[in-house]
């Protein structure tokens, strides 16, 4: 397996082929699986047995996003909770998802000082101790989130695992939940800065140095589509910057809030949507789930071409 | 297995069994591993192989801190980077250590919005879905270390856990990194305060409804131990909060700069010592790795002992 191209680039042409900016957030959140997935909410049946009931419903939702959507972002946490089972479950879900032509995002939102930074980059991005060809490992991921808190030196190993396997990144800058103005919000000594915006130039600067031939960073950000006016504003701030926007649909935003993040077309951003697509079925009784939650990516993919190609 | 203590109390009387504030920090950096364990190293292992290195150095390591330290907190990166077999490995050392009766700090520094850092909290404090007796569960940890960038409703869930399992929580407020002044030490308009003493009131605030029997809140703060003078005015604006301080020996903070954090002789913080202790061997060629490893943790306790109660 040859070395792939610089993520920023993967992302631009998957974006292009799929025609549309969706990814596909795979929270399994245990209470809202389909029936059939019942076991997964079992306290009497093991960790491993309910592990595999998510993996199962994943691997279905998978094979619907595979050719409709450029990705899909497993959210670690949902997984975590059946420990090692769980995180068996994550690397099956992420080869699949590969396996399928999909970009995988781990949602792993990991944040800790350099050494341990460096372990947690090896551990989604390159593989212990830096694999030869970390691209042909099955169970490690396209691209991580990560959270800004400690400081430059906390990121860099992961910018250098960017480089390293052609991976990228999507640092939180401004995040879609409720409380996120509490701290990201605070306005800044002697500047018209706040938190959000001083994160968000040190992304910049972080990206510069892998920059693809797409002209965009392998480097992006985590901004909420919960908040339009900033989107806006953190994308002058962060022009070569991809951008990851959660909170469309089950958190609020619609697709006219979404078009700040964007700057040519369906470029510039992905949009992800999770509870809305994986338990659509929950609000069409009159369809399989499967079907449901293939015409809710479907009908997402229609609503922010509908606004961004206007 | 009967219900604990609320965590603060756990704490405190642990560390006046130990006569000791010390924690020994699990990080199991491959480089550093005696060369018993070099298969975790050998990239032409399998990730089980490697992983059960690392367990066995770290069961190990627990064996010579039983009786010792109140504490040990595993870093979770350097298991995760072994996948599902990491995770294992993890398990496997949380359980080893709470059966050697050591109070174990989980340190995964997770953060995410409420539906996911509830997963988080289900993950490492209570169990899928709420065990009905999570602390029987040897899995679980007694404590974990959150990251605060999204605010209140990122912590509410852990607070929760922390009830509902009579847990604790070490929220990250100044970190002992190099970069950690980039975004923590920004001063906020309008007041005095950086972003860490408004993190820091906030971490006051959350642990308000978990003080325990020992007028100490389940709720606590990392602060690094290399930033003294900060550590002594965070104290003051935290006079319940139990603090983590890393920073010590390796990172270059001596038993004088940790004693701002402490309030009554040996209460109020426990001292985190990783790879001071762990490879202690390296710089000791005439013992062997456990004598050191058991030798550094002696020597600390006893240098703090002498800072603290003199």
């Amino acid at each position: 397996m040859s070395r792939p191209a610089p993520y920023a680039d993967r992302l631009h042409e998957a974006v292009e082929r799929a025609q549309n900016p969706v990814v596909v957030g795979l929270d399994p959140h245990l209470a809202l699986l389909p029936d059939e997935f019942a076991v997964a909410r079992d306290r009497a049946a093991s960790r491993r047995e309910r592990a595999g009931a998510v993996r199962d419903f994943l691997l279905a939702i998978v094979e619907i996003a595979a050719g409709k959507v450029p990705a899909v972002k497993p959210q670690s946490a949902f997984f975590e909770v059946f420990g090692a089972d769980g995180v068996q479950a994550f690397e099956d879900v992420v080869a699949a998802s590969k396996e399928a032509g999909l970009l995988v995002i781990g949602d792993v939102k990991r944040g800790d000082i350099g050494s341990t930074a460096a372990a947690y980059a090896e551990a989604f991005l390159t593989g212990p101790a830096g694999e030869a060809a970390p691209w042909a490992q099955p169970y490690l991921c396209d691209a991580a989130t990560v959270n800004p808190y400690l400081g430059s030196d906390s990121i860099t190993p992961f910018a250098a695992a960017c480089e390293a396997a052609n991976a990228g990144l999507y640092v939180l800058v401004r995040t879609s939940n409720p409380s996120s103005a509490e701290f990201q919000a605070l306005h800044l000594e002697g500047s018209n800065d706040t938190l959000a915006d001083r994160v968000a130039d040190a992304v910049h600067g972080w990206g510069a140095d892998v920059v693809g031939e797409s002209g965009w960073s392998s480097i992006g950000a985590v901004v909420g589509a919960t908040h339009p006016d900033e989107l806006y504003a953190l994308r002058q701030r962060m022009p070569r910057t991809p951008l990851l926007l959660p909170g469309y649909g089950a958190q609020g935003a619609s697709a006219q809030d979404i078009k700040g993040g964007f700057t040519e077309g369906l470029h510039g951003a992905l949009v992800n949507s999770s509870r809305g697509i994986l338990y659509a079925g929950a609000k069409r009784p009159d369809l399989h789930w499967k079907d449901a939650a293939s015409q809710a990516m479907d009908d997402m993919a229609k609503e922010l071409r509908g606004a961004l190609l206007n």
